[in-house]
C-alpha cells in the first residue's frame, strides 16, 4: 500500500481526520455536484453558473447575458466563541446552515437573489470527518433553503474552527437597498420579531441560575432561531424589485443598532412606536426570567435576520398588498424624523432613548440589561 | 466623559485595541474613502463600482452594464501558522499584502481582471491599533498593485488572527481560463520560476543549524517573495482576452502539485523537460544547503503566483509577441500528452515520475526532499 493510499483508507472504527485534499474531496462531492450549467437570477436577469464546485477550478464562473447590479458581501462567523455550539445545543450542521444564511441575509438586505455562496471552513484534527461533513451539510441545506448554491471556497486544517463566507446577488441596475435612503416622514418596518437569538444567548450560558428553566416548547423555540434562521430573501425582492424600501438593512446586529445606522446613513431620526414592536414570547419570557425590559431585550444584540426598511407612507397600502399575496409579513414600528435621534414613545406618549443594548462587538454586553444581574 | 468617548480615545502612549466599530472605523477609513462611482473592468467590458466600502452598506454593489463573464473565489491565509510571521520575518503589512495578491492571482489564472476584494481581518486582544492598521494597509497596497479595491469584508475580534479572503473579477463572456482543456500536444507554459516561497519556508525556520547563513541579498530575495508577491494580472489577461491559454492555473500549490491537477481535469498526462524549468538561484542555494536537488525544491509545495498554462503549438509565436510587446515573459517547460501520467525527461532522455513533494494541505513535507534530512 503506497503512502498515498494509506491516507485514503478509512478506518471503520477509527475517527477519520479530514485535512487531505483527496479525502476531503470524497467527503464533500456529494454537496457540489450538477452545479454547472445552472441558471440563476430571476426577475428577468439571464445568470448562468458556467462552472460551479463541481468544475474544481481556481474560481467559479458566471455568465451574465444582461445589464445587472451585482452585490457581495463577507460575514465571519465565530468559531470556537460561538456560545451554543460550545454548550452542545448547537450541531456542526446548524452553524454551517447559521453560516450561509447570515451571509445570504445581506443579500437579501440589499433586495437582490443570492447566485451563490463561497464557504471558508477550517478546523482542527480534534474535529473528525463525520462533524465536518454536517458542517458542510448544514452549509449545504441553508443555500438551498435560499434557493441558491454553495460554489465553492476553501476548507482545510486550522487551530481552531472558523467559519466564513461570501454571498454574492444580483439585481435589476440601480434597484440595490441601500442604509441611505430613508427620508423624514417614511415609515418604520420590519417584516417580524426580534432578539430571539439573543435572548436565547443570555437564557442558556445561565440556565442553571434561574429559578426555573422556561417550559421544553419555549427553550426549542429559542434554539430554533440559531438553529434554522431565515434569510428573507422573498421579503427584500418585493421591496427592490418594486423600489418600496427607501431604506433596508438586515438585523444581524439587533433592532437598536439597525436603526441607529439607517439613521446615520439616511441623516434622519427616528422615533418608535414602543407598542407597535412585535415581541415574540419567548423573549419576554427570558426578559422576565433575567428581571429586564421584553422590549428592551427584543430591540438589543441579538444575530436575527428580519429586514428592517423604511417606505413612504403613500406607498404602504399596495405594498401590504404584494407581501400579503406572497404570504409574506411585516409591522410598522415607528416614522423617520429631522431630529438626528433614535428615541421611542410609548402609549402615552412619553419619549426615551431606544431602550435596549446596541452590538458593538465585544463591548455589548446583554447584562447590562438586566436590573439584578446575574453573575455568569 | 461618556463610556461611548472613552472608547474612543487613543491614549498615545497606551496601546489601543480595535475592537469597537467606532474606532475601528476611524482607523481604516482612510483605506476605504472614494471609491463609489470608480469605473473598473477593461477590455470594453462595463462595470461601476456604485457603492464601495465607503458606502458602509450591507454588500458593496457594481452596476454590470454589458454581457460579462463574472469569477469568484475565496482563500483562507494561515494566521498564526504563517511561520515567517511568527519568526517576525513578516509585519502586519506583508501578511495583509499577502492576502489581497494570494486571492487575486485566483482571479488572473481565470484570465480575468480582478473588480474587487473582500477582507475578512479578525485578531486577538495581543494586537494593538498599529498593527492591525499594517494589516489593511498592506492588503490596501496589494489590491492598488494589482489595480483593483478592497470594496468591504469584516473586522473584529477572535482568539487568534484569521486572515481570509474573497477577489471577483470579470472578463469577456465564455473567454475564462479553465483548469480542463489541455490537449495532448499543447505545450506546457509556466510565467516565471517557482519554488521561492517553499524555500523560504525550508530555510529559515532552520536557518541557524546550516553550516552557514546564506548571503543577506539571498536571504533578501527569499523573503520577497512573501513580502510583495505579484499575482499575474497582465499575463492572465493577455492569455484570456486572446484565448492563447487551453488551460491554466496559479501555482499557489507548487508546479508539481499545478501541473497534476491540470493534468486531471484536462484528462491528459504531461512531460516536464528538466532543463526547460527556470530554477531561481536562490532556490538552488536552499537547495545545496539542505542536500536536496534544486528542480526537486523548485517544484514542491510553494505559494508562488506563477501562472502555469498551456497553448496551441501553433500559437506560441504569436503568444510570445503579445507577451514581449506587454514587456511580459513565460518559459516552455513542458508538453501535454495522452499517458495520464506526470513525468520529467532529462537532457539524457531519462524518464522519471516528476520531482518535488506536491502540497496536500498538512501532510506535505518539504524535509521529505532532503537526502540528510535536519530534524527540526
Amino acid at each position: 500500500m503506497s503512502p498515498r493510499e494509506e491516507q485514503d483508507t478509512v478506518h471503520p472504527h477509527q475517527p477519520a481526520y479530514s485535512d487531505e485534499p483527496t479525502r476531503v474531496r470524497q467527503l464533500v462531492s456529494e454537496f457540489l455536484t450538477d452545479q454547472s450549467g445552472t441558471s440563476l437570477g430571476g426577475d428577468g436577469l439571464e445568470v448562468r453558473l458556467t462552472a460551479g464546485a463541481d468544475a474544481r477550478d481556481d474560481c467559479a464562473v458566471y455568465d451574465l447575458s444582461s445589464p445587472m447590479s451585482l452585490v457581495v458581501g463577507s460575514d465571519y462567523v465565530r468559531g470556537p466563541k460561538f456560545v451554543l455550539y460550545e454548550l452542545g445545543l448547537l450541531s456542526g450542521f446548524d452553524i454551517g446552515y447559521y453560516l450561509a444564511v447570515a451571509n445570504i441575509s445581506d443579500i437579501a438586505a440589499m433586495g437582490a437573489t443570492p447566485i451563490g455562496l463561497l464557504s471558508v471552513v477550517r478546523y482542527p484534527h480534534e474535529v473528525d470527518d463525520a462533524e465536518f461533513r454536517e458542517v458542510m451539510a448544514g452549509i449545504h441545506q441553508g443555500c438551498t433553503d435560499c434557493g441558491t448554491l454553495n460554489v465553492g471556497g476553501d476548507i482545510g486544517n486550522a487551530e481552531r474552527i472558523i467559519l466564513s463566507a461570501t454571498a454574492f446577488g444580483v439585481c435589476k441596475p440601480g434597484s440595490a437597498l441601500m442604509r441611505s435612503g430613508a427620508r423624514p416622514g417614511d415609515l418604520l418596518c420590519v417584516t417580524g420579531p426580534c432578539g430571539l437569538l439573543g435572548a436565547a444567548v443570555a437564557y442558556f450560558p445561565r440556565r442553571d441560575t434561574f429559578a426555573k428553566a422556561l417550559p421544553e416548547e419555549v427553550e426549542r423555540r429559542l434554539l430554533d432561531g440559531w438553529k434554522r434562521p431565515r434569510a428573507r430573501v422573498a421579503e427584500g425582492r418585493v421591496l427592490g424589485t418594486k423600489s418600496y424600501a427607501t431604506a433596508c438593512q438586515d438585523t444581524s446586529d439587533g433592532l437598536k443598532a439597525t436603526v441607529e445606522q439607517i439613521m446615520q446613513a439616511s441623516g434622519v431620526g427616528f422615533r418608535v412606536y414602543e407598542d407597535d414592536v412585535p415581541v415574540d414570547p419567548a423573549v419576554a419570557m427570558v426578559a422576565d426570567l433575567m428581571g429586564a425590559e421584553p422590549l428592551a431585550l427584543a430591540m438589543s444584540a441579538s444575530s436575527d435576520f428580519q429586514l428592517a426598511f423604511t417606505i413612504d407612507a403613500g406607498d404602504l397600502e399596495k405594498c401590504r398588498a404584494e407581501f400579503d399575496l406572497a404570504g409574506l409579513d411585516f409591522f410598522v414600528v415607528g416614522e423617520a424624523t429631522n431630529t438626528g435621534r433614535a428615541e421611542s414613545v410609548n402609549g402615552l406618549g412619553a419619549v426615551r432613548p431606544l431602550p435596549g443594548v446596541a452590538w458593538k462587538h465585544q463591548k455589548s454586553d446583554i447584562s447590562l440589561l438586566v436590573t439584578d444581574p446575574v453573575e455568569d
